[in-house]
């Protein structure tokens, strides 16, 4: 089998599948290969917080990178659903970011003022407040950063939703279709080669998340990413506990249709293993129960893992392959993958076109400048 | 425990849900008790068909409250969405009810001509104009009757809204409580007694579907219902295959989102058994190929069943009991409950408060006629 | 539908099905009623301790009956799994009863002394002789009674193979079957009424666990038999951590095939609800952690609750209707019912056949004391 | 992480664990490094015949392999059971492979013949003895090759048990831990290297199943093996439908505990996806009826797939890379992977260790032939 495509994107996670749609839309002819199932593994797995100015702590161009995505999923969700039949489940209903004690309220404190620095909504809410909002919260906490514009997605429907979408305005969906090599010739890609045949293009986009070092090391890359492991279980309500995400020192709670709570996440660095553990799911209900103290009567449901990419600098690479024309980059996004979909995919179809206006800070010049890290 | 209500409502199914939800509308202080989970029968088994037109075909009494409850889910879905943060997945993309053979046919032009009588849309399509709209359909059918307005929704998720909208709005629902007897005192209903205690009431509903007749024993009458099992299944496409709902003799299937297609149902009389076998899907999967060939392509994901309320003349009862003031039934939906679930609730709240100006076609005092049927 | 038998019993849980055995062997017609499937409530849902000595503390009938019972499991093994096909998981490896301060070693080895007496094996391990044994045991620990005649089983297999070694031999298991009513006449049983027609027999046992009360009723019985939910879970360790079951206060973890552990159970009086808690879950993990601390990193499985069937004073009802001949009850075994099922089954028969020599101290004579309690 | 081995087996499905398990029994410190989780893929997926007069048709080298491999279970199976913990419902209760027509007759009745001839036993049984052994058998069959020597076990449960025996021995298993380069000097393997660190051994043996020839590209060797997908399912009838396997053209049904069936298993060349098709289950329900039209009422489980390698010439590949010591090939098992595991595993070892005393028929010296098929 030997087919031809303008751009073969390997990975057919919520990146891979957001950059098929931008493609797919500037009128490419394009095709997703994904070793297992679309949105199989992290992109599937995900709370679906759009963290924007609670994972991101500094102004800089990554801050700036999730302000703009997040400001994409307005009109970008309705898109979407109309397109693919899949029901997203966008909200926007803010985000607590609590403090547990002094020095928690101080660094919240300084991060509102420097977030509004940056030209974006942030104001300190007392515990008292919190609570006149947020009913179930605990009063043991000090207060919480309020973030209005900071929402969420079912993760696993919003990567399907691109996927799907895509294939509706043509790409092709490959799905249990493994890439074993690159197919190059004088430093340029000229396709890829699979399990099943050859797929030739003009551009490839490697959008496999943790395990984008092994596939480019086929290159000669040593792509500074590592597996990180996250745990998450999720519980049931009779009655929805909270409207916002709750948001902590190593656990959240985000709030999903019919009282659906889904808490995260550990972090296991260095590991690719699925296993939920004991321990993982124990911490997290501790954590869980000091935040939001009647999620103990909550209804058990399920536990899961995914395993995200975490780059040596904490930004995503977007960009191309330094030693190889045509071979692009898309990784290492860590927590924030879904948040960054819809401006990745862009930034992405912007870099193959050549579009990139200013100097683009995700490219991979700055591995250079890691390997002394 | 012994509690207090204005009315205790017995199946937390789709209809007794509806019912607590009109009622707690109104001011009613209200109990719900279900001896499993919410929608855990035949409210949660359902393919979610509103097919006024499709399933019904005869003008009269249960034609007209079919079309009036199905136009009450425009309003109604946003309301009970808002209310209970679940998503109902409405859809009103037409349903086309296909003919096989001369017979079919000639019976489908008929009944198109009766429903246009009675004032509703329907018209016959070619198979090629079904295929121009459809282009999945076999073209080894003869054409269809196109109902524009008969369309669908997630059955599970609307009997969930139900439920947790009327629980926002005051409403107690108590899972797991079963009714072992009515409180009964000079031909008047005071309440129910569960297996943890007394729920007091003015008024007592039943609507506990097929299994009703014998609840509704303990009090000397016998309703003329018997459950009949239905099979279903599910699987999804790569791309969607059908926009609209087919409806065939013995065969229906419906699209969902995400390219899920629910197939459905067998018909197996006078069963409480629960148990998917191996005939019931098998037979189904050959129908279902002869309606959409490609659906042999799609892949498998999980098949179920729910026990359906038949009543003797294929009419609900929605009434008050012949022998006991305050005690009210709205059981025998048959495979209608959850088209008939938002009129159902209307009806019986307004029965309830003596509002029903006119006769009302679906009360028990047919019961004697049915005896010599 | 009208059937005639010897017997009928109503419930296909563990007794049930049991005493289902033993009648079909000594040549009776038999017909077991059950409402769901078989073994699909607390059955189902036990750990499947053997725990003769570990669950009950002091000598008396109940104690002698356990004993008694776990000593058939031998000989009864191999019998149901030759007629069954179904493997049971029997095995007998001990169980270590652990203290975990000065109060519980005193009242473990109080507890030595008085079981020795009754002549049964037990011993005290210093916490240096019960790692020699089981090194993942937690050394916080002060030491162990060692009981090397309490086992296990795999409860819900024990059930089913009770069950279908009862079909084998020409009984007739109906499932989702609903008893309604008593056929009574003259202080004399007749058969039930079920939601699909009536089964006469001379004789109707009650075995239907936490559900037992309800239905009694119906005869002018109020037996006082409670529900207490228990929840428990299961992990999965790479190496099995333990070869016996370590049982403490508050805890048990019965080690199965393939490394799984089953941890148990919560006790929370006088609930149906099936429901599995965070808290639930959170609180057994804690507790789990002190008695193996390696336990913190075997893979998580899946929760599960059983509504186990208390008796006002602690031991099972086992004999007949005091107002009703031929209606008999076996109910009320509270945490000891898989254990208890072998000599259930045997008593229950004999009791039918009149064959019992001595008094028999679990008969419902004592109901009348037990309303003074 | 640099860890160092005896021997390093890649691929963690049945094969890999046997051989891990002869090896470690003969003194060797070994790792098994499996992508996913232990059994995960075909190995999990079989339905676990022992066929091998059944399979296998004709006299030769592969056939003496099977029936040497099936003549080791009876003394295998309880060592593993012993040392894993882990039941694995070994059963030798026959197999029928029956004739729908006259041809088949005629073939069944030439092969018993060269069976015989060959040392195995084997009769023909008209319809009428096949039916008094197995009454549920259907009667429009012509009669049964009847071959008492053909059990079955649970495949998954095997292969858990090789590979957990392994582990109780000191074997080292990492699941979730990918191969993406063998180390290689002079001619000589020295290793493998995965996404978490290289792992060095004298020797490696690759046991990946259908992924095996991806995975060798690396080393130059491209292996003639392609995925062929099966599709099975299961239901469980009330009671054992039959005791014996039935194996037919296209379908064959195996007897598991509890009254379930397995059926299996359609052949879809050339695939690594995983999806069940509507279509598979249908054409695989369709043969079941034939061979036992009873299993109609059988009650639905579920159903999967597994992807099974196929050779070019039918024999597995059982031997050193030819132009890499030290690299040893087990792969190619097709439809007798869970046969041959046993004798793979003994013969790999023994090949490791210059053991084999004649020429060894499955060495991958016949590749240059294969070339030319």
């Amino acid at each position: 089998m030997r087919k031809v495509y303008d751009a073969v994107i390997v990975g057919g996670g919520i990146n891979g599948s957001s950059i098929a749609f931008q493609l797919v839309k500037r009128g490419y002819k394009v095709a997703v290969l994904e070793k297992g199932k679309i949105a199989g593994k992290a992109s599937g797995a995900a709370a679906g917080i759009l963290g924007a100015q609670t994972e991101l702590t500094e102004d800089g161009p990554l801050f700036q990178l999730a302000c703009k995505s997040r400001g994409m999923f307005p009109t970008l969700v309705p898109e979407l659903e109309e397109l693919s039949h899949v029901h997203i489940g966008y909200e926007n209903k803010g985000m607590y970011k609590v403090a547990a004690d002094e020095d928690q309220e101080l660094e919240l404190k300084r991060l509102i003022e420097s977030q509004r620095k940056a030209g974006e909504q942030a104001e300190w809410l007392s515990i008292n407040e919190v609570i006149r909002r947020e009913p179930s919260v605990s009063d043991k906490l000090l207060g919480a950063m309020y973030i209005p514009n900071d929402g969420q997605v079912q993760a696993y429907d919003l990567s399907l939703a691109f996927a799907k979408a895509s294939r509706a305005l043509g790409a092709e969906i490959y799905e249990y279709t493994s890439v074993s090599e690159f197919i190059l010739k004088d430093e340029k890609v000229h396709g890829v080669i699979t399990d099943l045949g050859e797929f030739l293009a003009e551009s490839v986009i490697v959008a496999t998340g943790a395990w984008s070092r092994m596939l480019l090391e086929k290159t000669g890359l040593s792509l500074p990413i590592i597996p990180v492991k996250g745990e998450c279980f999720s519980v049931v309500a009779e009655k929805p506990l909270v409207k916002g995400t709750i948001f902590s020192h190593g656990c959240y709670i985000v709030p999903k249709q019919s009282g659906r709570l889904v808490v995260g996440a550990t972090v296991k660095v260095n590991s690719f293993d699925e296993k939920v553990t004991l321990e993982g799911i124990s911490s997290l209900m501790e954590k869980a129960k000091n935040l939001i103290p009647d999620i103990a009567n909550a209804e058990w449901e399920r536990a899961w893992t995914g395993i995200r990419p975490q780059s040596a600098d904490g930004q995503p690479f977007l960009g191309e392959h330094p030693a190889c024309r045509g071979l692009y980059i898309a990784a290492g996004h860590f927590r924030n993958g879904i948040l960054l979909a819809p401006a990745t995919g862009e930034l992405m179809a912007d870099i193959l076109e050549g579009k990139t206006e200013t100097s683009n800070p995700f490219e991979l010049s700055r591995l250079e400048s890691l390997v002394h890290m």
